[in-house]
């Protein structure tokens, strides 16, 4: 049986260090979210950029945004209540994916049907908010405000919920989580499954590995593309970690002859996933993961 | 000698109808003018989308913040004066291409270098302002107040500019020009050297069809990509032409297997122009053009 292809991404905490405000940081924050959910992204690994000089606030309003625009719609306000970090929210342009769910009658909620929910106490016990008109009763074990994914069990009215297990959510795509991680060096060691995809102006054509790619793909299972950062360069991100970029088997150039001086974070993304989506698609099934 | 091809883009004049305020359109424009010029796009047509209601401030503000873009910076402030549709054009992210060059010493320009121009008049004699410290000669026939490719004659201080020709340039990326059509069956019809891509989240992987895609357009020379409009698709805005898509050859989905619900006009043009430059590259030579 073919395994399941996980696509993860990292960028530098210093990503919106270029934005002169924070409207336009927020935004920027935005396409990055809407790039990695289209082609359904799991992770989103923020490593330290220690070649560029920013501020913890631009991290956190990355790390804050990612995370707001990941979660379902009627969690949004119960989750963050008033956070300086989503002033410009209003204006962010939506995901809208298969774990933003929309409001449903109870009565037309299935057995088995899977929700994003938050778990709370009332009167000694435990039950969710999963954005539907009544909390439901939770069983089993978690703590309070805690966000999980829940599965109905039973029917209308005698609902409950407990823990989804990743069968329950089957192949849909369910959002990204958002992981940090003191450098590239870190980030690299931790990964025994995954195939690391290195992008930079100075790799070789996507087009010239991308048979080997899949290949490799088949036995370390997930694929993590890595993003330099706006100031910097992978090369010079990983010299500065005393590696060379040139040890590594996969480093790409996602735009060979590209007509503009540079191409940004955020496009570099967007453009890199869609030729990557290209590539992986071809062995595919008709699933919602990469099967290779 | 293999033929060079040319990447062309079609996006309905609807375009920009979905975003609310007049900053976010001219944002949006950005984004297509560096999608545009990162792939080395040498026409933009905008097509009449009937089935969209929108205004022609939009079309207005579509047209002038994508040639403003195009356009050399040094020429930008004699070319649009105090246009009101350019009031966010100072937050646009700048388009840094080969043709918008920078300012240079006139003892350093060398003949034969190419600089785009405004043809002005004095004194019964034709200059051209090339963003340098002094007018240059214009020696040839031209229209007062176009803007002409110039080509540096002679050396210094006796410098003089004539047309430049295509090979003048050579292959180096030379910005897009801006075209408007009536509908898309107009369009079509007027394309006798252009293989036609039509997106639409109906079509067949792209994948699928590369290999073909190549082979035709060894004899049809250009691309041409066909977006859709934010409100309605291609299949739709083509039957309101009395045209059915399944009858065109080639109808892609970029976005197989989509994670979010819908994916946006200016994500589309990126993500869609990334894949066609990874698949043409592959048979391209070092030239700055597609040698198919």
């Amino acid at each position: 049986m073919p395994l399941s292809t996980e696509l993860w991404v990292a960028i530098p905490d210093s990503a919106l260090s270029e934005q002169g405000t924070k409207r336009d940081k927020s935004m920027m924050v935005s396409q990055i979210a809407r790039a990695c959910s289209i082609f359904r992204v799991t992770r989103i690994y923020i490593y330290h950029d220690k070649t560029t000089r920013f501020t913890k606030v631009d991290l956190n309003l990355l790390k804050i945004i990612l995370k707001f625009l990941n979660t379902p719609p009627y969690l949004r306000k119960l989750v963050y209540p008033m956070v300086d970090q989503l002033q410009f929210s209003g204006l962010l342009h939506p995901i809208i994916a298969p774990h933003h769910k929309p409001f449903q009658n109870l009565r037309e909620v299935t057995e088995g049907e899977v929700r994003v929910g938050l778990i709370v106490q009332r009167g000694g016990t435990l039950y969710a908010y999963v954005g539907l008109r009544d909390l439901i009763r939770f069983k089993g074990n978690a703590r309070v405000d805690s966000i999980l994914n829940l599965k109905f069990m039973a029917g209308y009215p005698h609902q409950y919920v407990v823990e989804a297990s990743a069968e329950d959510i089957g192949d849909k795509y369910w959002g990204y989580e958002v992981l940090e991680t003191v450098d590239l060096t870190s980030l690299m060691s931790n990964q025994p499954n995954a195939l690391l995809l290195f992008t930079s102006r100075a790799g070789v054509k996507l087009r010239k590995i991308e048979g080997r790619l899949i290949k490799r793909l088949r036995s370390a299972q997930n694929l993590l593309v890595i993003f330099g950062a706006p100031k910097s360069g992978l090369a010079e991100i990983l010299k500065n970690e005393k590696k060379d970029i040139r040890s590594f088997e996969f480093v790409v150039n996602s735009f060979p002859m590209q007509g503009t001086r540079t191409v940004r974070l955020e496009e570099a993304i967007l453009g890199t996933l869609a030729i990557v989506n290209h590539i992986l698609i071809a062995s595919n099934g008709m699933t919602g993961h990469y099967q290779l």
